[in-house]
Parts: C-alpha cells; structure tokens; sequence
C-alpha cells in the first residue's frame, strides 16, 4: 500500500431508524499488514443487498456501532495474504461471503450458516479496520468483508477462490452478487427445502433471494412455482426467470386485517389440488408471512429468509390450530444453507450451463453513486452493483 | 359371533364443550362378518389416551357425529378376519395403533401418520358399526379400532401381530397403551428430533406422551432432560424414569402475561451453557407452546404433540423477531412419526431389555368405571387401562 488511501462508502447512524446515511470518502488503513488469518483484497465490485439496507438502518448500538463499512458481496483480488492463509495467493480471483466461527457446535453439527458468534462476526463491525479524515474510528469487517471499500481487510473464512472459474475480470465484477442473496435463494430451494419435481413452491418477494429461489425452483423441475410482488416489471422477470404463476399485491391493502387470509386464499386458487408444499418468504413483512402459512398445504414448509419487520419485536398473530390441524412447519433460514465455498462454483457453473442467467438482474453504478442505487432498487432496479 | 351382542363405553353428544358424556351399555353389530380388509377383535384392554377425551368433548358434528365408540390404545386377539387380510390369523395376539389409506402422496412420500385422510379415516367414525338398544347407529372405526367395545372391527391397517412377541394374555393387556401415547412420546424423541448425546430436550406436560418421551431421551442418552408439569407425583415419576430435572409450574400464574418469559426463564437457568435443543410440547396450552419456543436456543426445535387448545381457534402470539433470530424451528408431530409396525416391537424390546418400564404408570380398571378412570387421571393416574 502506497499511501495507506482508499476509497468507501461509509455509513453514519441514521437521524432517524430505517434513514440510511451513506457517504463516498477517503479512508486510512488502522494497521497495514494482514493478521494470520486475514487477506487483504484489492475490490472491484460489490452488489447491494436488502440485508445491508436494515443493518444500516439500525438505530447506533443496535447491530454495534457507526461509522462502519458495510458491503457483504464483494469481488476482486487478493493483494496481500496473512501468515497463516492457505486457500488464496496474490493475484487470484475472489468472490466473498459471510464469515464464522469454525469451532463451535451449530458451526461443527448444523453448518458455518448458524455459526454461534454469526451476528457478532458478520454484523457488528467491532474491528474499527480504518480512520476517517478526522481520525474517528470506522469499523470494517462487515460479513467478514467490508467491501463497500475499494481496499478492505477480509477473512480467509470469506472468501471463495475463483481462480480457474471467472479468470475474467469483467466476468468478475459479474460475479459479486453471488455471495449472498443469489446463493441464499437458490440455496434454500435446493439445500434446505429440497424441491423435487413433484412440489409446488411459493415466493413471496422478488428481489435478488425471490428471484434465485425461482431460478433454482425451475432448475429442480418443480411443478409449479408461484411468484408474489406489487412491482410490475418485477414479476415479468420471475415469469422471464421460471414463474409458472404470478400474483400482482398491488389491489390487496396491507393494513386490512383480511389481507393474509386473502392473498392465500389467492395462491391456493392458482393449483387445482391447492398443495402448496414449500413457502420462501423473503420480505419479511408478517401479514406475508402469515399469508405464507396459511397457504401451506397439510405437511407444507414456510422457510423463512427475509428478517422480520420491524425492529426489535415482531409479533405475530399465528393460527397455530391451523397449523397444527395441518401439521404444517416453519424453519428459519439463513443463507440458504450454503457453504460458500461449494455453492458458489455450483452457481457459476449453472450460468455457463444457460440455467441461472442472474446477469439479467444487475445494474452496474460508480461506487460514488450509491445514492441512486438505493433509490433504484426501491422499484426495478434488482441488483445495483457498485463498482470500485 | 353367538348373540351378536357387546358391550361398549359408548361417547354421546357433551351437554357442553369439553364435557365428556360416556355410558357404559350394550351395543349389537349392524353386519357380523370382516371386510374384505377387517379384522374382528376380541378386545382385552384398551389405554385411554388425551386424545379420547379431547374428541369426546367437542360438539357434535365438528370431529363427526355421536354417539359413537372412542378408544384407540387397543389389545386382543383376532376373532375373524377378512378375505383380504394377509397379516394375521384367528387367535393371533394384537396392538392396535392409528389407520391410514396407503395411497395418498404424504402416506408415500411423508409416512401414513400424515395421511391426507388422517381425520377423515380416524376421527369421524363414519362407519356405523353398531346400533345401540333403540336402534340408534353408533360409530365405530375410530383410529380404525373403537376400541371402547369389547369386540370391535378393526381395520388391517390399525393392526400389529405381535405373535411370538407377547403371547401371554396379562402382558398384551398391559402393553395396549403402547399404540398411541407411548408410542407418540418416545418416537418424536427417536424418529422426529433424532436426539443425540449432546442434545439437552424439555418435555412439558408429563402423561404418557411426555413420559414416553423422557424414558426415549434417557435411551439416546441426552445430557439433560427438563421435565416440566404442575403434579408433584408426575415430577416424581419423571425424574424415575430418567428427567435430570423438574420444574414444578404451580407457584406460576398461567393467566399473567409475564407466564411465558418466566417459565422460559426458568428453564434456562437450568442448563449452564443455556442450550435446549428440542422442546416436547404435549400440553397444548398456548402460553406453554410460547414458553417453550422462547427456552429453546438457537437452531433449537419445537415439536409440537399436544392439540392446542382451545378449539376451534387457537391464536399464539409468536415474537417472530427471536424466533428468526434464533433460527428456530417449529414442527408439528403426529404420533411421534412411528409406523406402528416398526415402533411398537422396539417399545416391547426396551421394556424387555429394562429401559422402557412403561408399566410404571398403568392402572387397571373395569371397563364400566371409566368415569372413575377419567377422573383419575386429572391428578396422578397416568395411564388408565380398562379390562374388557
């Protein structure tokens, strides 16, 4: 590093909860070389995602502390490798995920996805990795990652050697979505609901995680794959992406007690035999989850990906006589039950094959121009990727 | 049959929900001879199970009409079978467990406990068996047995031979709870959470179910097991058969808010590290389901037994929020995932081998006191067995 300089998109608590406060500045890097166990990656892009949206949202001390460096679906190059890495070598390519533990028991029996220390390693930033202008100190280690900086300090246990795979840097830069939405919706079709032919599956939101579990739901052959926004356009790509069905939310009002009842009452009208065997539900907004519920047909699963809203309490009303009588389950998922490290190539290898053509929902912007793509991805705009 | 005649605890219309009405009384058969696929069963002993008393109480019409023959912990010998029935012969000794149609796509795919028939083929008793003195059609068939009646015709799919297994009249007649509760408990232990070693499991609610599940989890050998009810007597039972600790829920108030954050507090506080990787909930009572859902760490499961109550709506406010936090699960069991062919040869091998003392919570009774029997079970009687 020749002048210790770089470049992020910086977050600032927010005036008020949900007002994300995001700044393009000059960083300085708190200590130069790499720990043991840690990669210093040169980014090149870096795809937004929902989830850094809510975590920088959070009021201060919530999800730890501000300023930080949020980004968690980052793309570049190893610059410089710690003592004790072993999976990468300068110059290789990267894509980047979450981080873990490695040792604890759900890390050892469950998978590294429901690692104890998640929150505390993935979401609060407590290794203040730079240095403003004026000295105050601003966390990194976002997702182990941070990648909304153009330099950043990254876990080895985050990252996913491409070399061999995306030697292209475009390509790349393509790429960096793929380490956290796209793999946690195609994932969770095919990890953790095990989709078969003979299922009908249920999506409810169609962001980049909706429209990755509808790519995959198409890859496993299932019978039927349901598709649930109120963006137009957004449903046209699910149809484009593998929807065999779509419902538009836009006539339903939200704040009517009916409205669960409602929208199910509209999906189980859409299958003859009415079995809905699997939910993704992906907006995190309860009159949806519960409407997922509801829909489930007898043994039906609702995973739920998308974070419950709002913080920090979420009641909701459940029929649990319902969902008793229906022996009906509800599984929480993260991740889409991935191991980064195999998921990813599988993706990659799936875009080559033509099956998963997830370059249709990127839009690329400057990193300086984060502002717009937030704005942007309120409506059409899918996946904005930053690039550095 | 010689006269035709029989006798039966015969379920009439409550006056009141909940209010169980049964008459002990003479009952004739409305056809003499097997189905194709039935068995006719000379009935020694039938357990009465919560289940009885649950369906027993609701209104007419709602879980079918009355009168009708409840019991479905059944033990006899095989009187007459039909001219399809391949799995047993006259005088074979029998245990009865629920039916199913074989046919339907969660019998092949999920197990036949989910039937997509399941309340239709068990709980209606559609079937008009019998007629009682005045004529009035009586339903039989329930769980496929009715076996409430001394001489009942079964269905083959209720049916387990254990010829060879239990030959000798007095231990069938103790081993007839084994095809619902028992069953019910220890297969959610061994089927449904497949607990390990390292696992730590709360059982709430300590009848035959809950108990079931305790000797099960001190089989698979779990590092701790939370036994949690308001009778002193079923605690004591509990930590017999293998709880390594008690909660006694009396000095709570169930009609308070705080009941299920404070029952959860408690039980935490039990396990130093704080982990409760399963929760058995036999009760049924909703402050008790949130209870439990709060105990459980992350990743940790709830499996549902107990039918919530009351009926015929039962809404739990779930805090979603801690819920997707913890990753949690929620799971609805029926009969502890068991093919009772399979299952209940495995409970008559662990009694013999001294690991499953079932016995321990049998008490017989004639079968013209169940009234007796029933109110017996309020307090420490756990599993009241009438003699035919």
């Amino acid at each position: 590093m020749a002048d210790n300089k770089i470049s992020a998109v910086v977050a600032y608590a927010p005036a008020e909860p949900g007002k994300i406060d995001l700044r393009y500045e000059s960083l300085t890097f708190t200590r130069k070389d790499p720990g043991p166990k840690e990669v210093l990656v040169n980014m090149l892009a870096v795809g937004i995602c929902h989830s850094d949206i809510v975590v920088g949202g959070a009021p201060d001390g919530m999800m730890g502390a501000y300023p930080k460096v949020l980004g968690h679906e980052g793309a570049g190059r190893v610059q410089a490798v710690g003592s004790d890495v072993t999976s990468v070598r300068v110059g290789d390519p990267v894509l980047l995920s979450y981080t873990y533990c490695g040792s604890c028991d759900l890390c050892t029996d469950d998978g590294p996805y429901y690692c104890q220390e998640f929150l505390g390693m993935n979401v609060a930033c407590i290794d203040k990795v730079w240095k403003g202008e004026k000295g105050t100190e601003v966390g990194g280690k976002f997702f182990g990652q941070s990648s909304f900086a153009n330099l950043s300090m990254v876990d080895e246990n985050s990252i996913v050697n491409v070399k061999g795979l995306v030697d292209d840097d475009e390509m790349l830069k393509k790429c960096s979505p793929l380490g956290c939405g796209l793999m946690t919706g195609s994932g969770a079709v095919v990890n953790t609901a095990a989709a078969k032919p003979s299922d009908v599956v249920l999506v409810t939101g169609l962001g980049a995680v909706g429209l990755g579990a509808i790519m995959a739901a198409k890859i496993q052959g299932c019978r039927a794959i349901l598709a649930v926004d109120r963006v137009p356009s957004r449903l046209d790509m699910a149809k484009q992406l593998g929807a065999t069905h779509t419902i538009d939310t836009n006539h339903l009002d939200i704040t009517q007690d009916s409205y669960s009842a409602d929208l199910a009452g509209e999906v189980k009208a859409l299958i003859e035999d009415g079995k809905i065997n699997f939910a993704l539900e992906t907006t995190g907004a309860l009159p949806i989850i519960n409407a997922c519920i509801k829909s489930l047909s007898k043994r039906g699963k609702l995973i739920q990906i998308g974070i419950p809203i709002p913080f920090p309490t979420s009641i909701i009303p459940l029929d649990f006589q319902d969902f008793f009588g229906g022996t009906k389950q509800i599984e929480i998922n993260y991740l889409g039950d991935c191991v980064a490290k195999d998921h990813v190539p599988k993706m990659i290898q799936w875009y080559n094959e033509g099956k998963f053509p997830f370059d249709k929902l990127i839009k690329f912007y400057p990193a300086k121009d984060v502002a717009q793509a937030l704005e942007d991805m309120k409506t059409d705009v899918i996946k904005p990727v930053l690039v550095h």
